[in-house]
């Protein structure tokens, strides 16, 4: 809700306040947030707090094809349910997990979705009752609910451990965030198995499924420059095709210098001019972060 | 989600996209948001539709003191309801509805709450049986709970209304929406009246309590020069006693021309100086709606 922030000459700004409405002057503050520290430095943030919820049920469906889950998140968007978590993981994931946590996934399964509704007790139950309703609709195999709290844990440990357990495997481990809308998630998962088998690299994808964002994740080695320029190459075309499909190169983790060279792609020139500006005039001398972005 | 901009060299600009998340780049979107076309023209947006909700409840409950309903606010805050509506009338305005609308509202009455809970029927329920509750035990006179969707509209009324009547009575209605963290709600509605007091004039106070968000509106004529000197007066108290309290000179409003020069006493001197450079950055030769903001 607010922020102070120093800025490149050394002023102190403070933006943003308690009131739960303002509309005086520019929306400063959510310039800074996501800025990298190329715009200033944020010293104090002001956070409002959300209550607890006062119920929660966890559900882990399981699908013999991917294009199957990918319905099963369509048709629970359609059905006006907004989960808490929409958890996605994929065939290559689900083994590596399982291998890693020993949590009984299925491993001939092609992709796995975990579900989460929390809330009020009567929503969650009906919310809960409704999604494991669509997804017995939409193809799953097999769809558990969690009896309880214990249960839950062990389900959400599943998506829990996706990262570390696809770490250990390889000595290089390269993660991306390409978003999607969430109506062209199937076109984009199928699109990066076709690239791990296009480029023979191993690419295990997980990701939140309720917010079109996907992390194919690269199980490489840096020290083998040719698998490394594959890697590269790949990822350029993931990148080109979320784009394509109205997405983002990053849903949640910024571009910094890694993807500074794929922002032009998706923002377009009158967007970057604009980026350009905006930089020239709060950091004229170039101080902040410098070559972050773009 | 997203918009279509034209920039003040004639470049269009596209920015957002369908994407639940997104943070390549600046949050350029929204600083046009609220611009008050000082940066670009918008000339297409894409926006989120949210689905109508399955139930909804409609309170009245009516307070001898002001304080109380002020208390009544923090205690529905308190207890992590937050209603679609939360509607405060004071006794200038119930009294101008009650004479324009013949509602059947008590014109004893120092303040009324217009209470909304809608979504999922059990949460509903529970709601307003719970701001029934709170209401009544924070000193509420009376509280009618709205049997159908006719009693509903009846009660809603009295706000729908509330511009209209004050607005008859009068040759010049001066609307102003003054915010405050809504833990201030109480000083700001006591401030208000000592000022109608003070300066001898009619001031209607209405609005979005559950928002932090008064609509002090002056009942005076602008061929009075002496009363719009005293108007003029009264308006810098409040705005500057609102900013005092950590709020806003406007919640919904926008600053324009009339609430420009009482801006840089909100923002402070940092911010307004990086309004003049973004502006400046965006709008080099100040053709954009010019004089507006600041």
């Amino acid at each position: 809700m607010g922020l102070r922030v120093v800025l490149a000459d050394g002023t102190v700004l403070d933006t943003g306040n308690k009131c739960v409405k303002d509309v005086a002057g520019y929306t400063i503050k959510d310039l800074f947030i996501g800025s990298e520290g190329t715009l200033g430095v944020i010293t104090e943030v002001l956070l409002r707090l959300i209550p607890k919820p006062k119920a929660k049920r966890t559900l882990l469906a399981t699908y013999g094809k991917m294009t199957d889950a990918a319905e099963t998140i369509s048709a629970i968007i359609a059905a006006k349910i907004i989960p808490c978590t929409l958890e996605f993981l994929d065939s290559v994931t689900i083994n590596c997990v399982e291998d890693y946590a020993k949590i009984g996934l299925p491993r001939d399964a092609e992709a796995i979705l975990l579900m989460e509704t929390d809330g009020h007790p009567a929503v969650v139950e009906d919310e809960a009752a409704a999604m494991a309703e669509i997804a017995k609709k939409n193809g799953a195999r097999d769809v558990r609910i969690a009896a309880d709290a214990i249960e839950s844990a062990t389900l959400a440990a599943a998506r829990r451990t996706a990262f570390s357990a696809l770490a250990r495997i390889a000595p290089t481990v390269i993660l991306e965030d390409a978003t999607v809308p969430r109506s062209e998630l199937a076109k984009m998962v199928a699109f990066i198995q076709g690239i791990s088998k296009k480029y023979g690299l191993k690419i295990g994808t997980f990701g939140h499924m309720g917010d079109g964002n996907l992390h194919p994740t690269f199980l490489t080695n840096e020290r083998n420059k040719e698998e490394i320029e594959k890697v590269e190459a790949a990822m350029k075309e993931i990148f080109d095709y979320a784009i394509g499909l109205g997405g983002t190169i990053t849903g949640e983790h910024g571009v910094g210098i890694a993807k500074r060279p794929f922002l032009p792609g998706q923002l377009g020139e009158a967007s970057i001019g604009l980026h350009k500006r905006i930089k020239a005039a709060m950091d004229p001398n170039g101080i902040l972060n410098p070559g972050k972005i773009f």
